[in-house]
């Protein structure tokens, strides 16, 4: 088969970023095994490395929704056609995308069921059913499922016809409560993605034209990927009542007046995956965040014939298990020590040790980090503490790396000449009027959309809206988005 | 509302088991808040009670495949028709029962496409895929999921649907590593089934007649609930080389042969949390497993206006948790001491503790166990270590209890008189002479089905079939099975 030959250049098969990012993200997603193509139209299978790094996002995420009061749930994967039908701007913007079952076994059923797009149309259903007095309330669930949306475009991660995600849905007594939950989550997600992926986000209001599909309000925070496009990363949304009114959701409230609930949802996905991917990665593939990285710490035994290098390498991989860090032994015989390394870099893992006869006799391993790729003997003697303080400074290196990046991309726009050049590039900060059509206007001209409006709204760098030179009313970012 | 009336009563609702067991498990799933009917046919929504508990069941499962050498992996979950077609016996056996999309957006699709009944078609194309030499093998992936199989009767739990499951998918180099693997697995299963959920398993091989489509050889785990019935509580495959020759997965051997790779696969699904109702349950409700019940203990506070009360009892829960332990501390001051005894012996907690101003100044506080309800004072000092080793000894009689339930009710018959009498209180060991003819006799008069063959094959009770007289070739277990 020759395999030793073949992927010993296989590194060298990545297209450069520079070249062609969008086959250079393919190359790496693919390469790396984070996923493959699956055998239906537009939907992806996420292959063993890819799904470890979604489970440790996962745990890191459904450990922040327990600690913020919320429960998971499993709700039904189908949604008869009717029910969908209730909230008019919902079924409006989901209908289009929508797979549908039109048949049960052998039997044509009397009324066609989706696949869930989302399911607010659910949550609301069994809320309205669960629902009684303002004791019952508020109702925090989430779940963990994959969902449909049948695109006509796609990419592994970012947009597939069936993706996993979470979807939190909430409901709450008051209107207050409701819009403290839906920015509690936003602030929840900003966190994950920071603290967790190394992400810098900017988080805020999305206009109505980019809000969800029956939603008062959503919110979002926006990634900056590296080739200036932005990537929704996580939305929050505030229904109001829109759904409790559709759905009959009321509750007597203590003055024993009958109410409707506030509801709220919020959901984050797979696609984060490919924002780790496309903010972090370089031409020698992946980089990933050590906090959700499966593996934290290879171990390369250097001369692995000689006597006693083998049995060091597992008692330095024991140790750090044992200190809770995330350990592969690459003991194979079957590759040359250059080759590993070449593939796990590829695959990014934060911290390489490698580990031959003279450093032992040094009482050493010699460690590469991944994201400066800077190699430095490191003291067998408390190496764990030594390789978890590596961890964090690798964490903050490649947000700060990540930040500065973002932060040299943003421009800002006082004409539309200066917004064209800027979304070009990056995302341009600018003033507008509100008004939907200019939001229409920048997407025909330049094909960039509003991201979303900060809350910190005092850095306004003009008093007229970019487009229409109108009086300005919001301090807005535009970008190109995946 | 007058909701304290109306639920101080609720416990009273509970059908009792000797009068309709099939309505106790009703009324015990849906009182105890572990489930809910969904708003599409056949269909479950799990609520956040039960939800916790299969979380925990899942952690338990995934934490042992892990340890076994196996992958997470996440498939999609719709298959084209034609790959589903590929295996002749397998598309026979599910066709029947599958939901089919035919519509995605506007557009019929040209090929219908199945939501997953189960994956061995998509494992193995993407298997074909992947494996080139025998040093990729074995590969051995597992997903969570749900899958669907379009069912005219349905019981929440025991037959829906939808349901949520695990389904391992492996692939090895030898028969006799594949062998090994649907043992190991089965062992696994076993092993979880009464070292965490407290449940006695029967463990053996499927007949022909019941193996699952497609397979060579199915092993199973049989459970007996209260009312005598069998219930197949997890089940692993060995396919031989059946799917590899129909998907086309070989591989170079290390003598440069093209060999079929030989493939197992193996499931436990939400069906274990319908064992565990019906094989604990009692006249109050639920009784849970410690080791995967949601809470564990139970603290309630008596008088709780009381100077101190509070404060204690919240001092206890933070020292039980930092034990390690899933603690709720009942403060609710609208309901009553009485009515929170009841809810919680319904919902099955293994241990409550009560405290009051006098057990304080005494240093003790109140447990109850609720598989025996029994009651005793443990001494507050080193409490966290007490309430560890009482659920312990709680998992261990509730598992006691069960086995010699089911012992009681395993009878042995030599006649087809006793083998009637037998299969309607429970099961029935016997001789059988291996033919289709005799099994399917058994169902159509008893509407009983052979469960299993025990791999001890040495208490055969007769040289003769009880069904037929022939000469007996196997030792097999007969019941009556959801």
């Amino acid at each position: 088969m020759g395999k030793k030959n073949d992927k010993q250049e296989f590194v060298a098969h990545i297209t450069p970023r520079s070249e062609d990012f969008s086959q250079w993200y393919t190359d790496v997603i693919l390469k790396t095994d984070l996923v493959d193509y699956a055998p239906v139209r537009g939907c992806m299978v996420i292959k063993p490395y890819g799904y470890a790094l979604w489970e440790r996002m996962q745990a890191e995420l459904d450990k922040r929704f327990k600690a913020t009061g919320h429960q998971n749930v499993a709700m039904p994967m189908l949604i008869p056609e009717s029910l969908l039908l209730k909230e008019a701007e919902h079924v409006e913007g989901f209908a289009p995308e929508v797979a549908w079952v039109t048949q049960g076994g052998n039997e044509v059923l009397p009324e066609r069921l989706a696949i869930r797009p989302t399911s607010e149309t659910l949550f609301c259903t069994m809320y309205a059913k669960w629902v009684q007095s303002w004791r019952d309330l508020p109702m925090k669930y989430n779940q963990w499922c994959s969902v449909m949306r049948w695109e006509k475009t796609t990419l592994p991660f970012l947009r597939t016809s069936e993706f996993w995600w979470q979807e939190g849905h909430t409901i709450h007594a008051t209107p207050e409560e409701a819009q403290e939950e839906t920015l509690l989550m936003l602030d929840v997600y900003r966190d994950f993605a920071e603290n967790v992926l190394a992400l810098p986000v900017l988080t805020g209001r999305k206009t109505d034209k980019e809000k969800f599909a029956g939603a008062r309000a959503t919110y979002s925070m926006e990634a900056m990927m590296q080739d200036g496009k932005a990537l929704q990363a996580g939305t929050t949304h505030n229904f109001g009542t829109n759904f409790s009114e559709a759905y009959g959701i009321q509750f007597l409230s203590k003055e024993g007046k009958l109410e409707y609930a506030h509801e709220t949802s919020w959901g984050t996905s797979t696609r984060l995956i490919g924002a780790i991917v496309m903010t972090h990665g370089d031409e020698r593939g992946l980089k990933l965040p050590p906090r959700v990285a499966p593996i934290q710490v290879v171990i390369l035994p250097i001369a692995m014939h000689k006597e006693g290098v083998l049995e060091r390498a597992r008692a330095l991989k024991a140790e750090l298990e044992a200190a809770g860090l995330r350990v592969e032994l690459d003991d194979r015989d079957t590759y040359s020590a250059g080759w590993k390394f070449n593939e796990w870099e590829m695959k990014g893992v934060p911290v390489r040790l490698e580990l031959g006869p003279r450093d032992i006799e040094n009482g050493v391993a010699m460690s590469m980090r991944r994201d400066t790729l800077e190699k430095k003997p490191l003291e067998l003697d408390g190496i764990a503490d030594t390789v978890k303080a590596l961890l964090d400074d690798i964490h903050n290196t490649m947000f700060e790396q990540a930040r500065a990046f973002r932060d040299a991309h943003i421009y800002t726009a006082t004409t539309l000449e200066e917004l064209e050049k800027g979304v070009q590039n990056g995302f341009v900060k600018a003033a507008w009027c509100g008004c939907r059509e200019c939001e229409d206007k920048v997407k025909e001209l330049y094909n960039a959309s509003t991201r979303n409006m900060p809350f910190d709204q005092s850095d306004m760098p003009s008093d007229k809206c970019v487009v229409c030179g109108k009086p300005a009313e919001k301090l807005i970012y535009f970008a190109k988005a995946y």
